[in-house]
C-alpha cells in the first residue's frame, strides 16, 4: 500500500503567492515568462529559495536548467519536473503547476522519517514552450543533447535564442556540441521521471475525475493545403464543376470528407484526432498570399487554403491516416477542377505508451488517496517526451510517467487557465506517494512490476 | 425580315483606339475610369466627338449622363446605351463595348437612306460600377429619380460622390430632389431600350454561340454568416460535438449542405445560383474582427465567417431559397454547438423577364445575320434593370432588351477581360438591325408583337 500524503492547499497557495507576480501582464492579460527571460529566471529563483529553505540542495546545468535534490549520495534517483516559462499571454499553471507540486511533493517526503533508498530530484526545465523561439522543450532537449543547434539563431523580440541563454548566465556553446549536459552516470541512475501537468483538455473536468493517468503522448503531422481554382462572376457562372472551379467549395467538401474519413477510422479502432484549425485566416500567410483577398462576395472563389493536423500516440497510425487524408484531398481537388499543393511542414512522433509500471503505480496511489481517476492520452507535448526519446548507453529509455490535474474548462495558453490550490494539492499528494514508493523501494507488486520494466 | 448590317471590325477598332489609352493603368494592370472621374469624362468626350463627326447631336443631363441622338424631331425614340466607367483594374469592355457598339449601330443606321419614323438615341450613363462609391447604376438611377441621395456622401479616394459629380460639371442637387432628370414627355416617348453588353460569363464561349439573347436579370440576396465556437487545444480535445465546438468544421458542413440544397432545388426546377465567395478572408472584416486570427493550426477553431449569396431572376424564388438556406445554417450551427449570427446586408430584386417582343426581335435579327445564338439570364446587374424598374405615369415600364456578346473565358472586372473587334462588330450589326426595325416601324410579326407589349 503506497504512503498517503495530505499536502495542504495552503502549501500550494504559499508557493504561488510570489510566482503570481512574476511576468504577470496585468488583470485579464495573463503571463509572459519567455524562455531564458529575466521573468523565467526569477520564478526559478523563487522555487530555488523555497527548496533551500526546506533543506534541499540546488544546482544548475550549463544552459540554466535548475536541479533541486534531496541531500546525500544515492546511486539511483527518482525524478519529477516541469517548466516555468509561459506562452505570451498564457496562464500560470501550464508547467508551473508541475514545478510547484513537485517541490511540495519532495518537501513532504523529505520531512517524513522515511528510509529513502533513492534520492529525489526536481528538474525545472527552461523554455518548454515553442511559441517564442519556435522550438519545443529547448531546455530539456538541450540537457539531453537532443536540441538542434540551428535553433540558437532563431529570434524572439530581436534577440537570438543564443543571446537569451547568455543573458541568463547560460552557455549556448554546450548546445552547439550536441552532447548531453547530464553526466552518463547521472542519466543511468534515473529510475523514473514523473511529471505532473494540467490536462489542457476537459476530459477530467467533464467526467468529474480528480486526476488522470497519462497513457501516451500524441505526436502530430501537420500540413498546409493550398487550393487554386478560378475567380468567376458569381452571377454569370452556372452551378456545377463544368462551369465553376470553386476553391472555397472544394475546401468545404474536403473538410467534410476528412471528418467522415476520421469517423470511419475511429470506428475501426484508430486513436486519432484531426483538426482544420486555420481556414484562409493565417495573418502571416494572408500577408504573403495577396490573392486570398481576391475572393469577394460576388465572385466564385479562386483561391483557398487550410491547415490540416492529425494527432495520435501511434506514429504509424498518424502517418497512414495522413496519407489517406491527402488522397481524399487530391481526389476532391480533381473532382472540382482545383489545383492542389500539399505542404507538410511538421511531423512529431508520439509516444505510444508511457511506462506501464508507472501508470499502475500512479493508479494505486490515486486509490490510496480516494482520488477518482481515468486513463487518457496527452494531447499536448511535454518535457517527458524528450526524456523518453533519449536512449541510454545500454539502449534503454528513461521510464517516464505523467499525472494530469484538471484545468478549468480545459483552457490553457490563455489568461483563463486555472486549476485550484485544492486540485493541485491532491495531485501533489498523489505525486509524493508515487515518488516515495519508488524512493523507498517498496516491495508491493505494482512497484516490482515498475522496476522490472525500467 | 430585319435589315442586315455589316459593321466592319475596323469601325470598332477605330473607336477603341483612343479609349484604349484613357484610364489605362499600364501593361497587364487593366483600367481605372472611376465614376465621375476625369478619365470617365474623357472617354465620354471621345464618343461625343465621334458622334458629332458622324452628324449626330449630343447633350448632357444635370448629372453628366451623355445623350447622343439622330437629329430631327420625333415623338418616339428607340434607345441603346451603356456606361464607360470601370472597376479599379477592370477591363475596357464591360460597359464600353455597349457604348462603342451602340454608336457604331446608330451611325450605320443613320448613314443609310432609311425612312426613320422614330429617333435613335444612345445613352452613355455615368458610374454604373459599384466598387468605388458602393452604389450600382448611380448615373442611370439618378436620371430616373431612383438614386437614394444618401449615397452622395459616400467617398472614394477622399472625395464624396457629390464632390466627384461637381468636379465633372454635374449638379448633385438634382439627385437630392429625387426627381427624374429626363422629362416625362421624353420618358413616355421611349419605345424600347436595348443594351449590348459582354456576357461576363462563359456560356456563349463554351457553347460556341456568336451572341446571346438575355431573358432576365438576376437579382441577389447577400448575407454574412458569423459562427462562434470555442478555441480548444487540438491535441487534448477529443473528436465529436460533445467535446468540440468547431466553427471551421460547422462552416464546411454548412457549405456542403447548402450546395446539396441548391442541387435539389435546381432538380426541382429552380433557376438560381449560389456562391460562398468569402470564407474568413475579407480584408476589412479581418481588420475589425481580430479573433479570426485566434484560429491556429493547433487549436479547434473558435470563430469563422462566410458570405452567402443567392442570385436569380425571380425574386420570390431567391427569397424562399434564402430562407431555406438560413434554416440549414441554423440547424447545422445547433448541431455543432455553434452560436450563429446571420446578417443580410443586401437584397436586389431581379427582373424575371425582359420584354418578350424585344427578345423575339433580337432573335430574328441574329438569324438575319446568320449569328448562332442562345437565350440566357444575365448574372450581373445592368443599367437596363434601372430603366425597367422605373414606372411611367401610366404605370407602364420601359420595354428593355439585352444582347450579349461573348467575352474570353467569361472573365470580366479584370485586366484579362477581352472581346474581339469581330465579335463586337457582329453584335453591333445585330443591334443596328433591331434598332432599325423598331425605328422604321417595320410591320413584321415580331415587331408588331413588340409594339403590342410596350
Amino acid at each position: 500500500m503506497p504512503h498517503r500524503f495530505d499536502i495542504p492547499a495552503a502549501t500550494i497557495s504559499g508557493l504561488y503567492r510570489v510566482i503570481d507576480r512574476i511576468g504577470n501582464l496585468g488583470p485579464g492579460a495573463g503571463f509572459l515568462r519567455a524562455p531564458w527571460s529575466d521573468e523565467e529566471s526569477l520564478a526559478m529563483q523563487h522555487i530555488e529559495s523555497a527548496a533551500l529553505a526546506a533543506g534541499l540542495t540546488s544546482r544548475r546545468d550549463p544552459v540554466g536548467n535548475l536541479i533541486i535534490e534531496t541531500p546525500g549520495m544515492f546511486a539511483e534517483w527518482v525524478e519529477t519536473g516541469s517548466h516555468m516559462d509561459t506562452v505570451p499571454g498564457g496562464g500560470n499553471f501550464d508547467g508551473t503547476a508541475g514545478v510547484v507540486a513537485g517541490l511540495a511533493a519532495i518537501t513532504a517526503i523529505f520531512q517524513r522519517p522515511l528510509p529513502l533508498q533513492r534520492g529525489l530530484r526536481l528538474r525545472i526545465w527552461r523554455g518548454e514552450e515553442s511559441s517564442t523561439f519556435g522550438t519545443v522543450s529547448a531546455g530539456s532537449r538541450a540537457a539531453l543533447g537532443l536540441l538542434d543547434p540551428a535553433v540558437l539563431t532563431r529570434t524572439y523580440q530581436n534577440r537570438t535564442l543564443a543571446e537569451a541563454i547568455t543573458s541568463q548566465g547560460g552557455n549556448p556553446g554546450a548546445i552547439r556540441a550536441g552532447l548531453p549536459l547530464i553526466s552518463l552516470n547521472e542519466l543511468d541512475g534515473i529510475v523514473a521521471h514523473i511529471e505532473l501537468h494540467i490536462e489542457q483538455g476537459s476530459i477530467l473536468e467533464q467526467g468529474n475525475f480528480d486526476l488522470g493517468i497519462v497513457t501516451g503522448i500524441r505526436g502530430s503531422s501537420r500540413r498546409w493545403v493550398h487550393l487554386e481554382g478560378a475567380f468567376d462572376h458569381s452571377g454569370a457562372t452556372p452551378m456545377g464543376t463544368t462551369w465553376r472551379r470553386d476553391a472555397n467549395l472544394a475546401m468545404a467538401y474536403m473538410q467534410v470528407r476528412l471528418d467522415q474519413l476520421l469517423s470511419e477510422a475511429i470506428t475501426a479502432g484508430a486513436d486519432l484526432v484531426q483538426t482544420v484549425g486555420v481556414v484562409n485566416a493565417s495573418r502571416d500567410l494572408n500577408d504573403s498570399i495577396a490573392k486570398i483577398y481576391n475572393n469577394a462576395v460576388s465572385k466564385v472563389s479562386g483561391y483557398a487554403y487550410f491547415s490540416h493536423e492529425v494527432r495520435g500516440c501511434n506514429s504509424l497510425e498518424v502517418h497512414n491516416f495522413s496519407q489517406d487524408a491527402c488522397d481524399v484531398i487530391r481526389q476532391t481537388a480533381a473532382e472540382f477542377g482545383i489545383t492542389v499543393e500539399i505542404d507538410e511542414f511538421s511531423v512529431v512522433e508520439g509516444i505510444p505508451a508511457l511506462d506501464h509500471g508507472l501508470q499502475q503505480l500512479l493508479n494505486d496511489c490515486c486509490h490510496a488517496h480516494d482520488a477518482s481517476t481515468t486513463s487518457l492520452a496527452s494531447g499536448a507535448w511535454h518535457d517527458v517526451a524528450a526524456l523518453h526519446r533519449f536512449q541510454r548507453n545500454n539502449g534503454s529509455s528513461i521510464a517516464v510517467g505523467m499525472l494530469f490535474v484538471p484545468c478549468r474548462s480545459g483552457i490553457s495558453h490563455s489568461p483563463d487557465e486555472y486549476t485550484s490550490p485544492e486540485q493541485l494539492a491532491l495531485g501533489a499528494s498523489v505525486l509524493a506517494s508515487a515518488l516515495a514508493s519508488l524512493a523507498c523501494h517498496l516491495a508491493d507488486s505494482s512497484l516490482h512490476h515498475t522496476v522490472h520494466t525500467l
